[in-house]
């Protein structure tokens, strides 16, 4: 029998713990399909008393995942504490200093230190694998990293968030507000008790800010994301999107331009027929737009123990078929050495249409005057609905949805502020951007 | 700089042709992202003279492909030959006997060959990449063999026909007949002149074959795949099916049963709602059902000279992006000595709903006398729709359609048999399976 590959794995949490039960129970399978066994050699996790549920006799238990990381008894760290500075960074740092291959799915770390990572990982011919880290089970990362390695991407946007897009499906489906739903999402387990990370954009950023790299072959930079969240999104929104042929979905969205690489998080009109539009409930979906192959679109569960530990135990899998101490595959891609630097579109030269909802005093003139403010920025309108009904529950406004064709960024702030001095708005105007 | 890559290039069509242009133009790009240059070293087709518009100055020309897989001046031997025999097959094990790693996009040659071919690369620890043979441009080789190591696959299926879901988006979109559709098929050069190949499902068989040894860890037995192609398929079919909430696609299904595994190419019934109802034209698409992950969805173009160029590029740069010598990945997923016999299941066995369309004599009692011979069979009824015009223009009859819940190919073939003797059927009655 050849040599088994040896795994320390720190971190026992939802992921953690189920990536354990897939090792244990799929054991001789995984060595079959391997040709060689794959042991969990030594954990480490903060409680040591905690009842996982898991059977841990023979494994190595260190209460210092750095402890772990530099024990000579493994081949292989798994880092799955999370975090972006402290444990997770100076294990994974301490592992790949005394030679281990690294696996994570670690999306924040990678945000942040990802070319450090990668560099310190390919100097030393040792593999970073993070396939977890970007729509949990779905395959993007070897995708993006490795198939098209050959093609200039122009584009990749994708649902990166399963929370946003559980919220957004249910208010679709039910009519309801988004406090509401967050609520019942909350109870569920679909939403943390503390849900700004997810809602307000910031988890679909770290994301998208890993594929960015991948994709243009640049550095890291999730500093220069535009991230807007999707909490304030009102069913009025989504009802009106709907009666003009769209659906909302929060998109992650990185884009070639001419002055740089545009970055952006927020919430997005897709049309109905897109196939992104066809993704509902927690599920994660990302679209790649290259220049030799065309049109690529992935979809599958994003989050879950169970679907991140099917990436985690694929990325350990490529190690132990490959052999020992000779693999090299650049982490983003590219070798972090020839990665060029980010320069960053600025988001007020984005191009695209946009969907606007305000609520304005009935007034005569207010519609010609907001028309006309548009003209002025040079926008040209794609329709214009005017509602009887009252704009929202929230005010006492008339309903006017605009859709643009496309225009800057930079025009629609001033159309919208020369509308809002006019004193036409009963309350801030709603924007949304199109993505075709 | 590092050493380049060396590449022998045998068979130089479309989608050769394609590959040399990527290869050219996209020589520093691919030389940055894979740390060291890729170069074609050597050529071989069969027209010297042939102009293909490519600049092959200071490349070896060799008019035999054995001697060029055999040449001392590549690293590694990509096969666009196609074909399963001749020049691509000898061609193939000469690279592998003369330590050349391989890369093909000949399905053909990997649905027969492919376990031998396996076995002989990781015998001498070579890779033999194929991610353009399955698909064209969607990376589900690499998905599955790789990502999807540790799950257990249930089910995997998909639109691999790019010919056949363009005459029947066709059909569906323009209400035309099958055959007029063929014909414009035939001119836009979405169908070859002689179609029989893609149409009857053998294509797709190939495709099948391949995937299902992958997905269940067994030997390729692409003959005894069970398939039936598009060719029955009336435009009253697709309007029935419509009507019904279903929309009709050629698929290749391989699925583990209690008996075995079940393969089978088949016009199918998928409801309006699966995303792969939602893939037209000749894109590709897979969904991929596993235990750990849930489910994935793949597509993108499955076809064409630059899609496919894109994945053999691929498989080419994981070659370049690995230390020569030292790669060792299993072709199918599993080593080719772990891979276990293919156990067929009856496809008399296949359980499922299926949708029947019956041209019936307009004879009472007709109506009560096939329900009786379903219902004789255990079969029941989801519904049954009795359209009072002709059933289609071939015949005279009048249309019945029956949608059963799920049941057995041996009682749907046993009720349509008493169906057919009892003297109703003005014309052979179509039976077309529904895939949920």
């Amino acid at each position: 029998m050849p040599e088994p590959l040896r795994l320390g794995i720190a971190g026992l949490g939802t992921v953690g713990a189920a990536l354990v039960g897939v090792l244990q129970r799929k054991h001789d399978f995984l060595a079959q399909r391997c040709g060689r066994p794959i042991v969990i050699a030594g954990v480490s996790a903060r409680d040591r008393t905690r009842d996982r549920g898991l059977d841990l006799s023979g494994v190595e238990w260190f209460d210092d995942p750095v402890a772990l990381a530099q024990s000579a008894g493994i081949d292989v760290f798994v880092e799955l504490i999370g975090g972006d500075e402290g444990p997770a960074a100076d294990a994974i740092r301490a592992a790949l200093r005394s030679g281990k291959h690294v696996v994570t799915a670690n999306k924040a770390l990678l945000a942040r230190h990802g070319v450090e990572l990668a560099r310190k990982a390919e100097d030393k011919g040792l593999l970073l694998n993070f396939e977890a880290a970007v729509a949990g089970g779905v395959p993007v990362i070897k995708a993006m990293r490795e198939t098209l390695t050959a093609n200039t991407i122009q584009r990749v946007y994708g649902i990166l968030n399963g929370t946003c897009n559980y919220i957004l499906s249910e208010m679709e489906a039910t009519g309801a507000d988004y406090a509401d739903v967050l609520a019942d999402a909350q109870r569920l387990g679909y939403a943390e008790a503390d849900p700004t990370f997810d809602v307000e954009g910031f988890d679909t950023a770290h994301k998208l800010a890993i594929l960015t790299s991948i994709a243009f072959g640049c550095r890291i930079s999730v500093d220069d994301i535009y991230v807007e969240g999707i909490s304030n999104i009102a069913s009025a929104d989504i009802q009106a999107a709907a009666e003009l042929g769209y659906r909302i979905k929060l998109l992650g969205v990185a884009q070639r331009t001419d002055t740089g690489i545009e970055q952006r998080v927020h919430p997005t009109l897709v049309p109905l027929e897109a196939p992104i539009a066809q993704i509902h409930g927690v599920t994660n979906a990302v679209a790649i737009d290259a220049d030799i192959v065309g049109r690529l679109v992935m979809s599958g569960p994003g989050a879950g123990g169970e679907a991140t530990a099917s990436a985690v135990a694929g990325d350990i899998a490529d190690i132990a078929k490959s052999r020992p101490g000779h693999q090299q595959a650049p982490a983003l891609g590219t070798p972090a050495r020839n990665l060029t630097p980010y320069k960053q579109a600025r988001m007020r030269a984005h191009a695209g249409g946009y969907f606007i909802r305000l609520s304005v005093n009935d007034r005569a003139g207010a519609f010609a005057s907001i028309a006309s403010r548009m003209a002025q920025e040079g926008i040209s309108l794609k329709s214009i609905v005017q509602h009887g009904t009252s704009a929202a529950k929230e005010d006492a406004g008339q309903a006017v949805i605009l859709v643009t064709h496309t225009t800057t960024e930079s025009a629609i702030r001033a159309a919208l502020k020369n509308i809002d001095v006019d004193g036409h708005l009963v309350s801030r105007p709603q924007m949304i951007r199109i993505e075709s």
